[in-house]
C-alpha cells in the first residue's frame, strides 16, 4: 500500500513563523514533523512533534537531520544545501530540489537565471569591491543588495552618493538600478510532483519604509487583470523553468508605465501569503504541503477580500512581549490573530500578523489602518 | 498590567479532538495549555504545552491538575465537579461553572431544568428499574437514555416493546416520548464573562442512523428564518439563564408541526460547530477561548455554506488507521480535511472531519454525499 502523508515524517529546516504556519496546517493530516533550528526558544518549539537544536548551514547536522525523516522541506534558504544533495542523492525527497535553493540562495545567481530565461528584471551588475561601486554603470541612488544572507530588509542599501559608498557593506553583492515603481506586487505558484501548477492571485505590497518590511498586504491587487494575468504568466514561467516542487513566491515591480519585473524568488511559504489561510480557499501552507507530497492542487480562489498586517515590535521596546489594543482588534469583525509564540519582542520583530477578511476590499484595509493605529507590541 | 491570554496557563479536561481543535485555534494567541486526560494517545497528546494522563472523575487527579493553571475548561462534561468546586473555592477560574457541567451531566437533572423555566422539549419520565418501563406513561416505542456518561450513541435505546424492556440497561434513566421530528438541529451561543452572548446560525443535523451518530450538519439550516429566529431565542434564553461562562451547543428537535424542543446541552465545543472553522467567521473554538477570557464575541457570520462529514471508521475495521481516497477528496474544491491524529481506526470511531464550503448550499450537499461514497477509513 502506498505511503500517504499521515505515515510520513516530515523534516523542516528552520523553526520560525513559517514553519510554525507550516505545521498548523500539517496537523490536520496528523503529520509527522520534525524541525531543525538554532534558536532552541523559535516559534516551532512547541509545536513540532519533534524539535532539535541545531545549526543550518552545518553539513553534519543537517545530513543527520535528514537521514531520519521521509521529506525534507525548507522555511528558510540559507541551509547547507551541501548536505541536502547528500540526502537526495542517499534516496531521501528533499522537496524545494537543492539546486532550487542553491540558485535562489543567491540573488546574483538569481538575476543571471533571469536574463538568461528572458524574464524580465531590473538592469544589475555583480559587484565584490567599493571599488566596483565607484564604477557603477548606474546614476545614483541605486540599489546595493548582499548577493546572500539578506532578509527582511537586512543587506539592502540604497546609494544615494560616494559618501554613502563609503559606509557600504563588502560582501559579494549585486547593485540595481532603482526602479521608480508604483507598487510592489507577490504571485505565489505551486508546483506538485506530478507537473501540476497553480497560482494565488497577485497581492499588493505596502511597505514600511523604515523599517524596509511588508506592513500590509492586500488581496486581492488593484491593478488590471490584464498586469495580473502577465503575473500569473511570469510565475508559472518560472515554476516550469526550475521545475520546483513546492511553492514559489516571486515578488515582482510594477513599474509607472505599468511592466512587471521580477525582483527576488522565495522557494518556500513566503510573508505574501499569509493572507491566504482565511482570504482563500486553500492557503499557501496546504498548497506547499500538496505540492511536496504530490497530492492535488487545492482551489486558490478568493473567499473575499484581505489585508494582511505584519505585526511587528515596537520601536523603542526590547523584553517580554505585551499586546497592546487586543480588545480593539477583536471588537472588528473578520479580524483574525496569529501570533507566533515569540515571547521577547524587540524592534520592528515579526511577532504575528493579523488578517482581516471583508466582502468590500476597501472596508477591509480601513479596518487593517484602524488595527494598525489601536494595537501595539510593547515590551512589559 | 492585565494579564493578557498570551500570559495565561489553560487547562483542558479532556484530550480528545474537541480539546485538540481548541488548542489549535490557541495557538494563534500563543495560549499555553495543559490538557489532563486518561488516554495516552489521544488527540491532544502532541499539541498541548503539557499533556498529563490521568483520570478526569479523580477528585485528587483533577484538583492537583487544575492547581497548576490560571484558567480552567472542558472538553467532555464526565468530569470531577466536586473537585472543580474545590479549585473555585481557591480562586480558580473555572469556565464552564461546575454548577452548569453538574447541571448538564444528569440528563434528568437537565430535563427538569428545561420544565421549571419553560424551555419546550419532550414529555419524559425520570425511572429507575425495569418495573418503572413497564409502568411507562408513554405508548412504545418510546425511547430509555442513561441519566449520565452517554455519548455518541451509547446509553441511548428505543424500546419499542416489552421484550425490549428485558434488554434494558439498569442505570438511572429517563424515558421520552418518542417524537416524530421532522429533523435535529442545534444552535451554539456563546456567554463571555461579561454577560455579552452571541450565537452560531441554527445548522441541520443529519444521522448515520446505524451509528446513531451525526453523519452530515449542513450549514445554514433548511429551515424557516421565524424557526432558525425561535432557535437563537431559545438558545440565548438557556445561557441567560445558566449564568455560564463559555460556549453551549442546544440541540433541538424540529416536530413536524414547526415546533422546537430542546433535546440536549453540551457546554463546551461540540460536534454541530465544527463546520464553523471554515464556514463562518468566527469558529466555536475562537469563540469558547473569547468567552472564557472575558474577550469581545467575534462575529458568527456565515461566510457561505458549509457541510461538514464526520469520518467514521469503516465497520469492520480495527486496527492502524488508513485514509482511502484522499486524493479524491482533495480534488474537490472548498473540502478541508481536519483529521484527529488518532493511530487506530475502529467501527465507528470518529477519526476526523472534513468541511466542504462553497457559496452554492446544494453543490456543498453534493460534494458531501461524492466524500462519503468515495472517502473510508480502514485498517490496514
Amino acid at each position: 500500500m502506498a505511503k500517504q502523508i499521515s505515515d510520513l515524517k516530515l523534516g523542516i529546516l528552520g523553526g520560525g513563523q513559517l514553519g510554525r504556519m507550516l505545521i498548523q496546517q500539517g496537523l490536520n493530516y496528523n503529520l509527522t514533523t520534525h524541525v531543525l533550528e538554532p534558536d532552541a526558544e523559535a516559534p516551532c518549539k512547541d509545536i513540532a512533534s519533534k524539535f532539535t537544536v541545531g545549526s543550518l548551514t552545518d553539513y553534519d547536522t543537517v545530513y543527520n537531520f535528514g537521514k531520519d525523516v521521509d521529506i525534507i522541506t525548507i522555511e528558510i534558504e540559507k541551509v547547507n544545501t551541501e548536505a541536502l544533495e547528500a540526502l537526495e542523492r542517499d534516496g531521501k525527497i528533499v522537496y524545494p530540489q537543492p539546486r532550487v535553493i542553491n540558485l535562489i540562495k543567491d540573488k546574483g545567481v538569481q538575476k543571471q537565471f533571469f536574463v538568461e530565461n528572458d524574464i524580465p528584471t531590473a538592469p544589475f551588475k555583480l559587484v565584490s569591491s567599493k571599488n566596483d561601486l565607484l564604477n557603477a554603470p548606474f546614476n545614483f541612488p541605486f540599489i546595493l543588495k548582499q548577493r546572500k544572507d539578506g532578509y527582511d530588509g537586512h543587506g539592502v542599501m540604497k546609494i544615494n552618493s560616494e559618501a554613502d559608498i563609503e559606509r557600504a557593506f563588502e560582501e559579494p553583492s549585486l547593485i540595481e538600478q532603482l526602479i521608480d515603481f508604483e507598487k510592489e506586487v507577490a504571485v505565489i505558484v505551486a508546483r506538485n510532483e506530478d507537473g501540476e501548477t497553480s497560482t494565488f492571485p497577485m497581492v499588493d505590497m505596502e511597505f514600511n519604509s523604515e523599517a524596509n518590511l511588508v506592513e500590509f498586504l492586500v488581496s486581492p491587487s488593484e491593478f488590471s487583470l490584464e498586469i495580473q494575468e502577465k503575473g500569473k504568466e511570469i510565475a508559472i514561467k518560472i515554476a516550469k523553468i526550475l521545475n520546483i516542487t513546492g511553492i514559489l513566491a516571486v515578488e515582482m515591480f510594477v513599474t509607472k508605465d505599468g511592466q512587471l519585473l521580477v525582483n527576488e524568488l522565495a522557494p518556500r511559504p513566503h510573508n505574501s501569503g499569509h493572507q491566504s489561510i482565511e482570504g482563500n480557499y486553500t492557503s499557501q501552507y496546504e498548497q506547499h504541503l500538496r505540492s511536496i507530497f504530490n497530492l492535488p492542487l487545492g482551489n486558490t480562489d478568493l473567499r473575499g477580500s484581505a489585508v494582511m498586517i505584519n505585526l511587528l515590535g515596537e520601536k523603542e521596546h526590547t523584553g517580554l512581549a505585551n499586546y497592546e489594543g487586543l480588545n480593539n482588534v477583536l471588537k472588528l469583525s473578520g479580524a483574525n490573530v496569529h501570533l507566533y509564540g515569540k515571547k521577547y519582542t524587540k524592534p520592528f520583530r515579526k511577532m504575528g500578523h493579523i488578517t482581516v477578511v471583508d466582502n468590500d476590499r476597501s472596508k477591509a484595509i480601513e479596518k487593517a489602518n484602524y488595527i494598525k493605529n489601536n494595537f501595539k507590541i510593547t515590551s512589559k
